[in-house]
């Protein structure tokens, strides 16, 4: 049986919480882990509370191969990452040398000045190693399996980027759908044997109403493209044989 | 110093972790929580796995005073919110004898077959209090401090509508709904002008569908009497207005 790698997110950030902010980290992290085969098995989002993001990260770093972070590594004194990651791995957080000067010289170049609270985003866990920002300079940090990275979508993205080449991947789970023109109550048994019947598929149901209308889509998920295409085919012919023995 | 209400939010479903689907409850809850003074401090999205949905739900009910659930109530073979639920509470799962005889009636009239798998949708935990679903009629629940609803993102928010009056809040959010007798499309751009004039307010757009004609229910939402009011003028003048200018 082909491995499986998991993976974890903490998306921090009151501004989330609140609503201010809608997220859409997860659902970018979620298609690229889909996307390379790393199986994403829980999100938690979370407030900029110290004890909250150490509780949530050290819940999470032991149970899942990999753990992601969005959020709270920006310049200002409610960014309290660095720090809570520290203090999770217990290990002490402070300015890297290497972060500063990089950031130096390209603030140099760009005229901005080295205030206190942009050196702020050189702190770090001791011994992280940096992951790279292509957009702003200051970089993300990796420690042991948990990659801390930014909030920002664009510099998120890049980020992620940078980390994906570096992670063990497990299978690709395919993926079909089957769109079906009536609502979840019409294909439920029917789907149910389907899926008894083919162990080796996940099948997931997704309702969807627009305009008062009821459909739904039919995902079949599977490692193999045999199980797949089997699977499929039975799923399709139960949804056009729908109405058509009343 | 008034009173602080806090909130956490259990998202079930695989899809939301394949990337599949993305999230749009989320934002939904936290801005509703926010305008009605309740902090939502948590969110866990967990997969379609019991021992997964059990424990994230036992850890933040005892956490917070109101736990939210959406996703995995549908009558397929993957949704199994109901059994966990009751699981997490130490309680059988059955037929609801009065979720059953209300969906009997809504399908009679629409015509449609009360299958096991739709009946599936009146499994609950044992003393469940029904949360009303004026879309699609299948009640969401709620058990203690635990409400179970939907993850269509229409009939989640019809069913926290129906919620949020009950809950213990800083101030109290007054609602108005104007019908309108079209679909949502008609309305749809209208009223994001009327929502973005309109900051104190939230406005929800609701669709129905009934013996084939569409409708739509837009409720208005506020803590402040006179914002509401003056919102809900404008919404009414707006329908009242569809297809005379055509």
């Amino acid at each position: 049986m082909p491995e499986t790698v998991t993976a974890a997110m903490v998306v921090i950030g009151d501004e989330i919480l609140s609503g201010r902010t809608k997220d859409k980290n997860v659902g970018h992290l979620a298609d690229i882990m889909t996307a390379i085969g790393i199986d994403l098995k829980e999100v938690r989002i979370v407030p900029d509370e110290e004890d909250e993001i150490v509780a949530a990260v050290n819940a999470l770093r032991s149970r899942y191969a990999y753990v992601f972070t969005t959020g709270g590594i920006g310049p200002t004194h409610d960014d309290i990452t660095a720090d809570s990651i520290a203090k999770a791995f217990g290990v002490p957080c402070d300015y890297d040398a290497a972060a500063l000067a990089m950031m130096q010289e390209a603030y140099s170049k760009r005229g901005l000045e080295m205030t206190a609270a942009r050196k702020r985003m050189a702190r770090m866990p001791v011994g992280a190693k940096h992951i790279r920002n292509p957009i702003s300079t200051a970089p993300g940090f990796q420690v042991e399996n948990v990659y801390v990275m930014a909030g920002v979508p664009s510099i998120f993205q890049a980020m992620l980027d940078n980390v994906v080449p570096t992670l063990r991947t497990g299978q690709k789970l395919l993926s079909t759908t089957v769109h079906c023109p009536h609502g979840e109550g019409a294909v439920a048994e029917a789907l149910a044997a389907i899926q008894k019947a083919h162990p080796d598929t996940i099948i997931g149901s997704y309702p969807k109403s627009f305009d008062g209308k009821f459909s739904t889509d039919l995902v079949i998920r599977s490692r193999s493209a045999e199980a797949l295409a089997a699977a499929e085919a039975e799923v399709a012919a139960m949804v056009a044989g729908i109405g058509k023995a009343a």
